[in-house]
């Protein structure tokens, strides 16, 4: 179900005679580290082309490459990468055979075409992530995809050492989205220069903001193929306040700005497992007016012919999510996370996945949203859930080298964690379609889908006794809860993870028409343990 | 301050040589009921012209009038007022002498000119409502307007006695909005046919919507004049759902629906207390789709040269008040109200005035939105407004006649309107600016002015003992809060209406850089009453 939006190039298509590929169409690339997979759909095909080296390749050279199928076909930009070598970069949207040509304002790049066989897609490869039923997600292939994110803010700016233990990390981790900065930090706990810069220039701020450093993201580009083969969506972010002028990065001028941002897109845009995220903490870039954001969500989008999720994340000024170019609200709002009540308003204003980014960290800084207890961590992620929104985590537990997991990576050392593990466990049996609010504003505590299933959330209450009891979705609709209908109920203790299923099977009465609620037909209650952070798993069983 | 927006006549205008008034131009018009007050600034100026009866006066002639002062110029359109007589208002935003030149496509209407002497406004008469600060709203002249409105959704479909009652009761009231419908509603305890229609024809179906009956809108003016004298803005509502077909004035035509609000329009825009609501729950209006909203907020905005504020309030799916042309969000969501952490979370997102217009009802009745407990309605009312928004009043309470204030208007019989003038007292002194969130998304329960006033909501809690604290805005803001300012602290009892003052002044320690808030030089405590529903109002005392 790829959505491809047709690029159009401010110059007209000049059409090129198929000739033999002269370009290397290859799934292993021998100059730089991207290791590109096999050619399959949602796969990264790459076509490389001998170039100039001369005057400045990057602002005087302008590539592109057609690519079409039957009734098909996709522009979609190239890019210098260094040493005299050009690329252009596609994911197939379908199998089958892609022949391709390219345009360029330089002859030895202009009409070299070619074609990839292109197989179905294999093993974990799902494509690129869409959104689907207005507030959730789905890979391309139709499986569901719910996002349990976290931040390792700067991880790709650390030593090769630290930067391969966040990915071992993150393989036995529960996280299936990470967001990442492509610039440095610096920043408390974040005073480290990085090997490579985006730009060719002496650090820390003379830098000629025309040449891009190849080197710097041919090391992006492998940390983001390696966690695609991981199964874990890169939130890639543009840009962030974090430089504060040390570098310069956050201040360069609105060309230099666009630049960087159609470079980032021609190089990262075929990796199925990027998401664009403007910027974080948009609000406090001080340099930059809301118009800016404007132009560079524009700019990203027109960039990629792909349609990668994209969004941008707030300080304390939410950005206007409204705009039809963003996919998703990224929001950060910790006390909205304390909630569902709180959470669920946003799906209203917005009617886009809401994604809070930042709902505080587990961990212990002096810094208000740095201290969370893993509990409340735990406990946030189950509000937003029930909400039928996505929350992200995040971890800042002080560490005698500074390095916290929340900008730098290295090991994850919180409790909250294996309890989020125990979460997106949840979720991968629940419906496909996620979680809704079963009565938005009246129960806040209760998702699910109605008439099948049902989270209930008590979070800090310990009630003794439930009365077994099922919110109305619509009271019009006389198929969604009918009296003889079965329930199965399992009580969940989402810290210390356990799933106790109880015995008795809960068989509803017939609800009056003005009902909001539906009993089992003895008015029953159950019980339940003395704890906090109960949930109950309430499932519809099958009549036979 | 008044903001005109020139009205785009469709034809160009037609030069008219002033000549001797031939309009009638008065402060008393004899016929019809409008009572219409001296020419004062901010009045409502009106121009009489006899002209043609045949054919369809409403669909045939056109009429409007270019009102004019040295550099500045408001064309209005006219209506058509029975019995042969044509009207044009206008409300003069500037004392002088304000000329005025007729056009229209008949030759009668056409050219008439004439002046009024517009003198400033006196007494109560302070202008239209505007926005100010953003989220806050003044008259015109820069008087501070604080909304607590109620609802009598149908008080002018009613008899002549019970009109009068409600107006009685008002004029003893807290409220200064009241919204209401124009057209009679069809409903649960509202099932009374009303003694005039908007349109000529023969109740209950069988009307020419080309044709509208003065009377009725001769009749809503009488009370729309009577609510400005008690100094109560008219949140007039001009479509809404609870008709389901019975008369069909929920389900016009495009054009019977634009036609009918240009009508509206030129006959109520010169009222200086009217506000637009162009629909009560407009999303239960199944008949009409996002894009006739669209169009209808358009039609009410282009015939409009006042700019009176203008929103739309929903049932379930919120309308994108993002819409430019809407001044402020009017928002149904009672959970919203429920919590100050949730009811401040629409600022963010609009950024406008939020206006909630319904947070269920003060009442007795089996549905769920209208029996709050008296507690639970004042309790919502400065939850909402510690938030920086601000709350609406319903009351459902039982009737041997059917006679609920919600609607039908009466007598309020409810415990929550002596409390909610109690808070509209404090907010008589609070900030001209209004009141806004100190510390947002951190500390929900305080709102107010930073360094200056603070409101400390405590709800159902009682605290034996409140640490005396004060949650910084701005930490980067050394004048904020220093050490050595001095403030008197009064214990509000919202529900007892109560305020108690502090025999001590409390003098603030100079906050330290990082400090999230700041406390008294000794760390005291002051000891509170065992009630829930307490405040506390803590203002700054001069230095000397």
């Amino acid at each position: 179900m790829a959505v491809l939006v047709l690029l159009l190039c401010a110059t007209p298509w000049v059409g090129a005679q198929p000739t033999s590929a002269v370009a290397v169409a290859s799934s292993k690339s021998s100059d730089n580290s991207v290791q590109l997979e096999q050619h399959e759909q949602w796969g990264l095909l790459e076509v490389s082309l001998p170039g100039p080296r001369d005057g400045n390749p990057f602002v005087d050279v302008q590539l592109a490459a057609k690519f079409q199928q039957e009734g098909e076909k996709h522009v979609v930009n190239g890019f210098y990468d260094g040493n005299g070598i050009y690329r252009v970069r596609f994911m197939p949207p379908t199998a089958g055979k892609w022949k391709y040509t390219t345009q360029s304002n330089v002859n030895e790049l202009n009409g070299k075409s070619g074609h990839f066989d292109v197989i179905a897609a294999t093993k974990k490869n799902h494509g690129p992530v869409r959104v689907r039923n207005t507030f959730h997600f789905a890979y391309a292939d139709g499986t569901p995809y719910k996002p349990i994110g976290t931040t390792c803010y700067a991880w790709t700016s650390q030593s090769a050492e630290l930067e391969e233990q966040t990915l071992k990390t993150l393989a036995g981790a529960p996280f299936n989205k990470l967001r990442m900065c492509v610039f440095p930090k610096w920043y408390t706990w974040n005073k480290v220069e990085p090997a490579l810069y985006a730009f060719e220039g002496t650090p820390p701020k003379q830098w000629d903001f025309t040449r891009f450093n190849p080197a710097f993201f041919q090391h992006l580009e492998q940390r983001i193929a390696q966690l695609r083969d991981l199964g874990i969506e890169a939130d890639v972010i543009i840009f962030h306040p974090y430089d504060e002028g040390r570098w310069g990065f956050d201040r360069m001028t609105a060309d230099e700005d666009d630049r960087y941002a159609k470079y980032l897109v021609s190089r990262l845009g075929a990796f199925r497992n990027v998401w664009w995220s403007l910027a974080n903490e948009f609000d406090f870039m001080k340099e930059k007016r809301t118009a800016d954001w404007d132009r560079l969500i524009r700019v990203v989008h027109e960039s990629d012919p792909y349609g990668h999720l994209t969004s941008i994340h707030n300080g304390r000024d939410l950005y206007n999510h409204t705009n039809p170019l963003l996919t998703h609200a990224s929001i950060q709002n910790g006390s909205a996370a304390e909630d569902a009540g709180r959470a669920v308003l946003y799906r209203d204003v917005y009617a886009k996945p809401i994604v809070f980014d930042e709902i505080k960290y587990e961990g212990n800084i002096p810094l208000r949203w740095g201290n969370l207890s893993a509990e409340e961590m735990v406990h946030r992620f189950w509000e937003c859930i029930v909400a039928g929104t996505y929350p992200g985590h995040g971890e800042c537990i002080l560490h005698p080298s500074d390095i916290l997991w929340w900008s730098r990576g290295g090991v994850l050392r919180g409790q909250s964690p294996a309890r989020i593990a125990f979460l997106r466990d949840i979720l991968a049996t629940a419906p496909a379609e996620g979680i809704e609010p079963i009565d938005k504003w009246q129960v806040a505590n209760v998702g699910g889908k109605p008439g099948q299933y049902y989270l209930v959330y008590f979070g800090a209450n310990s009630p003794k006794k439930w009365k077994f009891q099922l919110p109305r979705h619509k009271r019009d609709d006389p198929k969604e809860l009918t009296g003889g209908m079965k329930f199965h109920v399992d009580v969940l203790d989402t810290w210390n993870i356990t799933v106790t299923p109880v015995d008795t099977v809960y068989t509803i009465r017939q609800p009056a028409e003005k009902d909001y609620v539906v009993t089992d037909e003895a008015g029953s209650s159950l019980n339940l343990p003395d704890n906090p952070w109960l949930a109950l798993r309430i499932v519809r069983v099958p009549d036979h």
